[in-house]
């Protein structure tokens, strides 16, 4: 990873708004910028380069992660003692994440500056990071496209081992365990299993509830690997659906087919979110589809872009986004299907290819 | 738990801070108000009762774990909607939580309030929730005891598995597949198993380094059962011990000792940390012991109080907190020794009985 490119790019942006330079202070941007994977960490880039501040945890850590920059072990506030640094060089404004800054933050960063320059000092720069990292660099690609392969790999044995009277919370733990010994360093998210009537909860964590004889099961996960995310679902069906249930997965499926098909440069995200759900209109279906059609994934599980109705954002080659239609019949069941897919060259590739044809168990 | 007491006494405190309704934008504090463990909430209190924003992912599971309060299923953004409800009903001024509601939010949340009364509707009232929660109900109480104690026998069950040539991530894996199936929702934090050298990392998530043949091997780990949080540290010794070794163990325990036996009431948190510190400078470790003595526990990993250097904060019954004091020699090996202690009327009370006793495989 060229972590220079990164930050040189990410200073040049700040300073195209007006900054001399850039406080970052949103944790998973600072493992962005500097390969730093501790849990504290604020960096501080100016046009002498670039600094990481932590604390006494991470002495060792931080040296050998983030080669190349300054490191300062801060004594009480790594946030505070960034801001004074900076403020004691030669700088008029820096700009800050107004995203990841709360308001207690920006006071007690402003309190950290000489009073006279207090009020002018910092400005906002929001997302300026989180964009650049909407568009993933071929290296993070590759480590995704391994990330989500696990996912996929970890479903296809997770399947023999779900049957009826075991509780979802059984199935999270076997499909966690496999993960971690094959490396993932941990989960993307809290993995959802929901199973008969809980498959209509669009977040139905896994819980102590017991597989049904009959009925679907949401499988809804992502592994860590390397320090990406990946992001799948499937559902499957155990037991002998019936045919309302088939027709439902039909649409859900079709839905998920046409919003993937549309993905492509310069399409809106509300056009893939509409690709979505105009399939499910048509079927009558809409009203039990309650959420977004999709999301960016990277370093974080939720990043941009946005897949939701009337995003006038474009996709741009790079990104790598969700796409997870469902519908949810309360009382009765749910269903969703979500892929990875990435915005390429020439139209889109789907990450994640494990099979979307019903399984029935 | 009685939710409703909770709601009234937030009320009360933002009252008496000049605000006459109280918007909660912490997933966390929006938890302990109301009972709804979904991952999108914002609570509105008044004087006309409590208000529960959420997305349509939580349609049914919002009614049915808040009970007793309205639930509003927003549309577009469960924050934007409660300011302009909020704004909307005969209030003068709304409090919020300033540790938690970022300066893009604060921005976004004025301009869903009518433009004459934009600049002086909302009102800083840092940690009124966080406070209260420091303070530990009864069944709070309960809950974390079950937790701790699973988290204890999950230490138990795994230190038959560790050795040598193992990855730290199977041992990981091990321990977070028990703790599933034994009813945990998830771990509070990425579980440490830091082994051999590793161990001089405070902070050393379970890599795919090895357990080698004579090392210590600091497990740091912690279950959220029910809702709450444990945490714990445990040091091992995988073969036989070097004599300067075990005098490091036995300081850091002394020093963990001493400052279980100062936790009790009225007790600043400042001289907590100070009987760990005071003991491993004796010993003339304490430039090894580069982080704070511990911290408060509960709904979250780290709460109130911090039990830190000159923190003037004193302790109070039903307050839980971590006293975790560590050495870290790089290069050669880190030890660390945690239990979770509650505060109680008459002193102090370990909620982790797992031995301290110097264990080696």
């Amino acid at each position: 990873m060229d972590y220079r490119a990164r930050r040189q790019k990410a200073y040049e942006q700040a300073t195209a708004l007006g900054a001399d330079a850039l406080l970052i202070t949103h944790v998973p941007d600072a493992f962005y910028l500097t390969g730093f994977t501790g849990s504290n960490a604020v960096v501080v880039l100016t046009k002498r380069g670039a600094t990481l501040f932590t604390d006494g945890r991470y002495i060792v850590q931080a040296r050998e992660e983030a080669r190349g920059i300054r490191v300062v072990i801060a004594k009480k506030s790594a946030l505070l003692e960034a801001c004074a640094a900076v403020a004691a060089q030669n700088i008029k404004q820096c700009g800050f994440d107004s995203d990841h800054t709360t308001v207690a933050m920006l006071d007690a960063m402003r309190r950290a500056v000489p009073a006279p320059r207090r009020r002018s000092f910092f400005v906002k720069t929001p997302a300026l990071v989180a964009r650049i990292r909407e568009v993933k660099q071929p290296e993070e690609i590759a480590k995704m496209q391994r990330s989500a392969l696990l996912g996929c790999r970890l479903f296809d044995e997770l399947l023999p081992d779900i049957s009826p009277g075991m509780r979802e919370s059984e199935v999270a733990a076997k499909l966690e365990y496999r993960a971690r010994i094959a490396g993932a360093s941990g989960m993307s998210f809290p993995t959802i299993v929901a199973a008969g009537p809980r498959s209509a909860l669009p977040h139905g964590e896994a819980s102590n509830a017991r597989i049904p004889r009959r009925g679907f099961v949401v499988l809804d996960f992502g592994v860590i690997l390397d320090g990406y995310c990946s992001d799948m679902t499937r559902t499957v069906y155990v037991g002998s659906i019936q045919r309302d249930e088939q027709a439902a997965y039909e649409a859900v499926l079709a839905a998920q087919e046409n919003a993937v098909a549309a993905v492509r440069a310069d399409v809106s995200c509300g056009d893939v979110d509409e690709a979505a759900r105009s399939v499910l209109r048509r079927e009558k279906l809409d009203r039990y589809f309650t959420h977004s059609t999709g999301h960016g994934v990277g370093i974080e599980i939720h990043e941009g872009p946005r897949i939701a109705a009337r995003q006038q954002q474009r996709l741009v080659p790079g990104m790598v986004i969700t796409i997870e239609p469902g519908i949810y019949i309360g009382g009765k069941f749910g269903i969703r299907i979500e892929d990875m897919v990435r915005v390429t060259e020439k139209g889109s590739e789907i990450m994640t290819p494990a099979t979307k044809a019903l399984i029935t168990l």
